[in-house]
């Protein structure tokens, strides 16, 4: 199941964004470290624990729409919207974030969320800080209790273990994974103001992925010196244009959550909103984000190859993210892209449902509405006759010639057989551009989900 | 593939509608029939005809929201906006349906537009009568041209074939299949002021099916007396109820195609919208349209069992059908279903995924906008503390007692085991009712969509 995908394959078709290496590289500002604390039966590493080294870290959240947010969810929303008045629960300040992975406490009723009050309360008495600075991850079975003694002992353990190096936060990305076949780390550096800022992400996700968000678990951390809301909005585009265009199976979990903490020790100075040097942070997180997205869409339940969609010239940026959503999600092109078929017309026939999402679904997710979109909730505009489709490099459709062209069908089918496939599409209706990240359906995918028991 | 549920297994929830019969019963004024034209190579039934016996029939329409409308979904509307003057095509005048199967004539440019014209031409040169009162199925591989030639020699034949007789609405049913494994009829009577009417349909649809519509056809025959426009105010009713609310695969083709038929044979007086009489025909046309869905989602690709989902307690309608549909697209309880697993987390994960169509998606489609809805493009009102979730007739969850019940999880799997599985939901809010249907998610399904080629 694992790829080997180059962090540069598919060029972004965003915007300029920083060039991003996939290893562990921990900012300054923050300690790390992950372990086996006995949650998973397979005693796999389960517990992560990142916490600040000088106070409390700026901090930005997006969350899942789900209505059956898990209680660590609610927990970080409520601690966020403690420390920052935010009544959404988007940014705040924190000093830790604790994952535990094997039990989702998600629909566990009120039980569920006294567990989950215990966990911030031990984390904040092993560390000696409040409790309102503790966020949490979780992720694993809807439906079970937390083994809190378990949990407890393992952070215990875990606080002597924490460390200020790249191996640390390569052990907190394992312990973020539950069915993962790789660990997934990304790091950018990027100048602000004449000062070298890093900005390092971990992420788990397998299945139940889709926009809006995923059962995806993202820690990206960065030592830039941000301002809580200032950070959230930048996190907000991110996520709206990486993130929210990732689909693994089109399930949206209850836990999905994305935190990015700022320790503000790169020194560079203030970042106000829509400055220069807050759009330079913006992109570095976006690159983070996308390749993250990628390396979880890579990885998806079953999956053998990436799939990445391009959508140039749509009316605008919504239109073309919600044609690259569209085509990412439909069963028949992902069913397609396992055979290695060059089958445009699914293509276009999945391109040809795509609708822009709603400014309150956006908002429910956290994430920045579309302010360009003029036709929210509303169907993508589509011409038929202006469409071109290329797959896997080779021109397929062309709307401007008549529609279906002749080409090379051997050499497509070749080309589909790579590890990466790049769909794009060019609707010649304007300047905006979008991209989306999924996989392909296979056997395994509905063998490893109907043989899966609760 | 086959299933043999019998018509009235899930009581509906939505009104009271007539019983239903699965056999095939051609009202008066219509004659019918399907052949062999040599379209497909398997050389199966693929061509169908059905024409009115004394002059136009009224007909009401809906059709694909895919922006890549097919030729003879664009030549319907066409032709439909002709004989009323209503610009959407949605209601009109006819004396034919004609269907071609194996060729979508989708996706094929203005050449493909020009054949669909010469389809017209030959059925109305045949028949005698004019090309606006032609209307126009098609379903197979997108991209292909179709094959004139066959079509017009089927023509000859297949005119000289048509009888107004059950056994010809049979064939005619059998010509509209591609890989559906069994025939799609469904009849019922009903009495309106004293006068006994029939309504029947004839459906195909194996993949390739999502809200809004599917890839299927439908041709509904009923001996009504009704005006045009009342009957497209029934149908866009029972389109939303209905089709609106099967899944196959979450794909939405370019070809969907529901019509209906009034011969007005029956000799009833006048059916003003919102009359009595207009009502019962109404529940007697969602009753057929409820059936054929029904049946096209037990015959799904790769489907073993029919999934219904059945939802109560909604703040409205319109929320009640978002989450019933939303549990029903779900890939993970579709594959929890094929493997029976009595998986409430995948259920209530869906649930809480649910988002209200936009009144602007459902225009798109033809369907009633959801009047009623008080969150129309937002996520749908669900509460996790309220929420009752049975699984095969198995309480598992009611987040009134704290959430996750004890159940015989041997004999919720041993009841899962059956032609039909009905997933109910009470979400205790309100008096909304709704309900969806689908199938399981089988290797089978991912097979027969890697291998087919276009």
């Amino acid at each position: 199941m694992t790829t080997t995908i180059a962090a540069s394959q598919a060029r972004p078709v965003s915007r300029d964004l920083p060039p991003v290496e996939r290893r562990a590289s921990l900012p300054a500002g923050f300690r790390a470290g992950g372990l086996a604390a006995g949650i998973k039966a397979s005693g796999r590493p389960d517990l992560m624990l990142t916490v600040t080294t000088d106070g409390p870290a700026a901090v930005a959240a997006v969350f899942t729409p789900n209505a059956f947010a898990a209680a660590p969810v609610r927990r970080s929303r409520a601690n966020l919207a403690a420390t920052s008045g935010d009544a959404r629960g988007g940014f705040g300040w924190a000093r830790a974030v604790v994952s535990t992975s094997g039990s989702a406490n998600a629909a566990t009723g009120p039980a569920g969320d006294k567990d989950q009050v215990e966990v911030g309360r031990l984390v904040a008495t092993t560390l000696g800080i409040d409790e309102t600075h503790v966020l949490h991850l979780s992720t694993g079975i809807i439906g079970s209790r937390l083994p809190l003694a378990k949990v407890e002992a393992g952070l215990g353990r875990l606080v002597g273990e924490l460390r200020a190096d790249d191996g640390a936060l390569e052990a907190a990305a394992t312990a973020l994974r539950t069915t993962d076949s790789v660990t997934k780390v990304a790091t950018t550096t990027v100048d602000i103001d004449g000062v070298a800022v890093t900005v390092s992400g971990i992420a788990k996700g397998v299945g139940m992925i889709h926009p809006n968000m995923a059962t995806m678990l993202s820690l990206v951390l960065t030592d830039a010196a941000v301002e809580p809301a200032v950070l959230y909005g930048l996190l907000r585009r991110a996520a709206a244009r990486t993130w929210n265009q990732l689909s693994v199976d089109g399930d949206t979990s209850t836990n999905d959550t994305v935190f990015v903490l700022a320790s503000g020790r790169a020194g560079n100075g203030p970042l106000t909103a829509g400055s220069a040097g807050a759009r330079v942070l913006g992109s570095a997180i976006e690159a983070i984000a996308r390749d993250l997205a990628r390396q979880q869409a890579a990885d998806g339940e079953g999956a053998t190859i990436l799939v990445t969609t391009v959508v140039r010239g749509a009316r605008d940026d919504a239109d073309a993210r919600a044609v690259a959503r569209a085509v990412i999600s439909s069963s028949l092109v992902k069913a397609a892209a396992h055979g290695k078929d060059p089958n445009w017309g699914r293509i276009a026939g999945a391109a040809g449902n795509a609708v822009v999402a709603s400014e309150a679904v956006l908002e429910a997710a956290g994430l920045e509405p579309e302010a360009a979109a003029s036709r929210a909730g509303q169907p993508a505009d589509l011409d038929p006759d202006r469409l071109r489709i290329s797959i896997a490099g080779y021109p397929v459709f062309d709307g401007t010639q008549g529609g279906p062209l002749d080409f090379d069908r051997a050499g497509a089918r070749a080309a589909m057989n790579a590890p990466e496939l790049v769909i794009e599409l060019d609707l010649g209706l304007g300047d905006g551009t979008g991209e989306a990240f999924g996989c392909d359906l296979t056997e395994a995918y509905v063998i490893e989900n109907s043989e899966y028991t609760t």
